[in-house]
């Protein structure tokens, strides 16, 4: 079984982490998005992708779901001191993963290689691949600030603006990592993960050729980030709001319509099933939160579980 | 009284910090090197600025001399689990301080401005300058390995490679940093601390003007970092030997001869006063060892108790 993962940050790397439970290293690729990845004091920081590598590595907080377990604050602290910026919370673990990184790009490695690198060290078996090596940075257009980097928006203005629109400057210009293309061209499910589709996904699916590669694979299947409305973590259904779609799993299905052919559900959402259907979309309910360790490996399993009867359905048609 | 002292790092640091107790932030002006700064992992790092800070802030680190006191090291060990660099041993609290720096830096404040802001912090009240806001890197030619920049001689390689020459890359398009020429030409007393007559004091004397400022001021007086043919610290004594000067307080009062006019050298070095005296400048022995907190203000006391004695002896010539 190949199956690739397009993962964002905490949603998708919860996820990605029950999926690397069920399935060996040679059967998983886990794509993440680089659009959140900014420079904050000199540091070359990639939060996508450290939070689903450190979730891997159960090295993630489990509290935040993002950062470092067992963090300390001392640099943060000195910055205090010194009058340094504050609203970036990073602790002193994660910093040495953003000052290596820094330091490993300036000498030239690409940042597939560096989270090659950093998932060896870190003893994470399954491929991680950066969506792309190359610089994209998302900007969300908000109707009090104008256009702001996708940290200002989402640190620094804790998702308080109102957002107007996206955009991913240089994705014309980035090419997938390399083994992304060929990752999604050879697998049997493309799974997406519930992140959020504006930010998380959508990044990765604009890069060129990553859409043709993904259609080449025969079951397309994602899981919504939305439950009963609301997102678990993050901005998603704040976003469908103020851009006038009412937040709901039947918005993130029609996000993706046109080339996803499953979609999972949360039972509390099984109203939408129909309208989903009818989009051309399987449509099925699970429960779909994940708040255990276990609940990661459960719905993982049943994520698969739908894939495979997908393919049995595909076979006999 | 105006006094300017010239530091470089630990041993500088000693006596400008018993300086500290002894005159009025009005009273004292600190010139620093900056030929050792240099970049790491992406940070802006200033040795000898750092060290001089701390000790005046009481933040350094009583064992080592630089540093920081109850210093962590989580960033550290970080790096070490990604096969990061170890060379360079940085703290959690000292990455704070080149963190800031950086970010300030890079945000278009000068080095000035950020060492002052610091200092202020940090509620070090008396001026530090950096002898420069421009770059000045400090490249030491050996041996075995032809020519290195200072740090990786002095820690990667911990001064054991055999010394042939030194050049301070920049120099010539370097200006004194804001204040320090107007701070050498008011001076009453211009103080050379006990630090590396090599890599750490002839920079800051190789800056446009500086020589020309330092002899507006009458009193030229300078601690011998040399004690009995040997250093406390830092490899002076064995730069002496290695470029065919035997190190003594005597090859250091040469090295200043021409515009220095007094050298405080350690009691145990007596043997040397005739041949300094003949050169011209005027020598005194006192004890120079600087253990104790206490140790720094007796020395301090002292090589001030000599500059006014010499200020008086100038009256009445």
């Amino acid at each position: 079984m190949k199956v690739v993962a397009l993962a964002g940050g905490v949603g998708g790397a919860k996820l990605v982490d029950g999926l690397s439970k069920l399935l060996q290293p040679a059967e998983l690729t886990i794509v993440v998005n680089t659009g959140d990845d900014f420079s904050h004091l000199g540091l070359r920081i990639s939060p996508d992708l450290d939070t689903v590598c450190y979730t891997l590595a159960g090295l993630a907080n489990p509290i935040t779901g993002w950062g470092r377990a067992d963090e300390s604050w001392n640099v943060l602290d000195g910055l205090d001191k010194l009058g340094g910026p504050q609203w970036f919370r990073i602790g002193d673990k994660d910093i040495s993963t953003h000052l290596e990184r820094t330091r490993r790009l300036a000498a030239g490695e690409t940042l597939s290689q560096v989270t090659n690198e950093f998932c060896r060290a870190w003893g994470v078996l399954h491929k991680v691949f950066p969506m792309t090596d190359d610089a994209v940075a998302t900007w969300v257009e908000t109707v009090e600030w104008g256009w702001l980097p996708f940290q200002e928006y989402f640190v620094r203005h804790a998702c308080e603006p109102k957002v107007k629109g996206f955009a991913f400057h240089g994705i014309d210009m980035a090419r997938p990592a390399p083994g992304v293309l060929e990752a999604l061209s050879g697998a049997d499910f493309v799974i997406v993960c519930p992140s959020n589709p504006w930010v998380s996904i959508d990044p990765i699916l604009h890069l060129d050729g990553v859409m043709d590669a993904l259609r080449n694979s025969p079951i397309r299947v994602a899981v919504s980030p939305i439950i009963g409305g609301k997102t678990i973590k993050g901005p998603a259904a704040k976003m469908y709001e103020e851009l006038g779609v009412v937040p709901s799993a039947l918005a993130v299905a029609n996000h993706y319509k046109g080339w996803l052919n499953g979609f999972i559900l949360d039972e509390l959402d099984k109203q939408y099933l129909p309208d989903i259907n009818a989009i051309g979309i399987e449509a099925a309910t699970r429960n779909t939160m994940m708040v255990s360790s276990q609940d990661r490996i459960n719905l993982s399993k049943e994520v698969i579980d739908i894939c495979l009867s997908m393919k049995r359905q595909e076979r006999t048609a």
